[in-house]
């Protein structure tokens, strides 16, 4: 069995220091629990947000990580979804009240309590929560995924945050056949909007600064692909999207992103800038326009993900690191040099 | 016959000026059109702000009015929906492309084109266009609605604008049973937002800047009445609504007042603030909430607005003023001194 009191994982030990190896304790194994040994876990930008206390107060050391992947190894005695051996993923959040109307719905990350967040959160009885960068995880099986045979753990793992932060605007307003889809930002969560979008039969257009990664957005199913940085796209592209994915983490002039809509249109926020936005409203009002946002999705939502990925023969594109190269990582996904999301070989920790 | 070359109106020689007594020219009644003699005309806000350049550069000398009520006294030779006698209105466009897959679809508010304005907009030809503060206009019937018998015609005057622009949005966004709808501001689109959504079964909120107006709001139809300048309303409301519409041409704390949405909740801006807005994304991003702007409604949807006020006895409430105090109506607009629309008695000019 394995010792729950010493899991070995990489954590910062306080804001914007450096992570580094250290031990914690995972709770045991309850009835309605399983044990995962953990394979892989992404690097997801919000890690590095909340290591070093971009978005506010952390909870110190953080053991980041909520792109998990791996396989059960043991299992609580009222456990009936998940046996031993079974492929597993985490996502973002590990709990919710189950109970508020939105529990109810499957859509637990909008939890009217708040979700228990994989990492820098506190379980209900007020114990703070450790997430991937490590060997082992104990959760209810509630808030595990199954991870179908067919796609590979490594490429499996970032599916759990950046794959559902996608796939649940993407579902949500109806990108499919017939449907011109626009994906700003070609990062870890871009890049999966790509080749999501293009899987459900939209015609997708990458909307990135530079043309710098144009082979790479037209080889994941994009078949347009547009500078920003050109002030010609704007006046090319005016009223041209019936949604717009904007994966990008800092403010952008949102009044000319809103004119390449169509009537109708949405321009969907899932990336978190820190800094408020200024919006025209006509920029909304002549062609009644929405301007949106949407966060991960919940349990069954991201178990559908998944089980289409798997059809479509999708996983994330990934640089598989040691976990001694997170600091670096780090440093890369800051300088947008990854394509397309750093994976943790667990086993190196 | 009526003498087109010398119809009497009221105009705004120039911007910032009183308005005065004037005469302009219609043009001939082609066999598309027909001629109305023109009965009531609501002041409308956006009137104020066209005349004296609030929003850009106006056309002078000016005719404002698009709330226009009135009975037909010709029709053209191919005219095939009006007959002399019939009871008509004319809104904020009197053409549109008519070609676009939006003028298609009935949403010539959103033509392609952009439409010919009623007033302070040029026709096809370049001439330019004369709106409502007059006793006769000439206009194709394709952009007449009719008015049926059992609304009064001075009360249905600002349903041409005040009405639609909030009806569209209510039917869009779903205001109805088991729906809790906010109105914000109960001034000439307020109080008809109040009166539409409380008609198609929602459970009405005002959201007012103090209680001065509560005995009225409740009267219109709401059941609840909150002020907003008032803290506690916030915190009280939060998570509330699932549709907000927003009256207020003022730039308002959007973060507060999406704060005030459920999970998936919209909050649709149809008032028009001159200046830009600040919005943080997070408040969209936490309840995958909308943020979205409607523009008044197209040819058939003004005709369905139109007939369900009248199959639900609903009017505007009005003040009807000479044609001599719209100087006076105008400053009391601006100072919100009015219950709820001042519409002009035509045969005064």
């Amino acid at each position: 069995m394995t010792s729950l009191t010493a899991i070995p994982a990489y954590a910062a030990p306080a804001p914007k220091a450096p992570l580094e190896r250290t031990t914690i304790a995972r709770r045991t194994v309850g009835a309605h629990d399983i044990l995962i040994e953990i394979k892989f876990a992404g690097i997801c930008h919000s890690d590095i947000h909340q290591a070093r206390e971009g978005w506010g107060k952390g909870i110190f050391p953080m053991v980041p990580g909520h792109e998990i992947a791996g396989v059960v190894t043991e299992t609580g005695s009222a456990v009936t979804r998940y046996a031993v051996g079974d492929r597993v993923g985490v996502g973002c959040f590990v709990d919710s009240c189950r109970e508020c109307e939105y529990c109810e719905q499957g859509l637990e990350q909008y939890c009217v309590q708040g979700t228990v967040a994989t990492y820098n959160g506190r379980e209900k009885n007020g114990e703070p929560t450790y997430g991937g960068y490590s060997t082992h995880l104990v959760v209810d099986e509630k808030y595990a995924l199954r991870i179908p045979e067919g796609i590979a753990l490594d490429e499996a793992a970032p599916l759990l945050c950046a794959g559902i932060t996608t796939y649940s605007p993407l579902r949500h307003w109806n990108a499919g056949p017939g449907k011109r889809v626009a994906v700003v930002g070609l990062g870890g969560l871009g890049h999966m909007a790509v080749k999501l979008a293009a899987a459900m039969g939209a015609e997708v257009t990458v909307l990135s600064q530079s043309l710098r990664k144009k082979d790479d957005g037209l080889r994941l199913g994009a078949t347009h692909y547009h500078a920003t940085s050109d002030e010609a796209t704007f006046k090319e592209l005016r009223g041209s999207f019936d949604l717009i994915i904007c994966t990008v983490g800092a403010p952008l002039p949102l009044d000319s992103y809103l004119s390449l809509l169509r009537v109708d249109g949405a321009f969907v926020n899932v990336g978190a800038p820190e800094e408020p936005n200024s919006l025209n409203m006509f920029s909304l009002i002549a062609g009644r326009k929405t301007l949106a946002g949407s966060s991960i999705g919940g349990i069954p939502e991201t178990q559908e993900m998944l089980d289409f990925c798997t059809e479509h023969h999708l996983g994330a594109d990934i640089e598989v690191i040691r976990a001694d190269q997170i600091n670096e990582a780090y440093e890369r996904v800051l300088a947008s040099d990854v394509r397309y999301r750093f994976v943790i070989d667990t086993a190196t920790i």
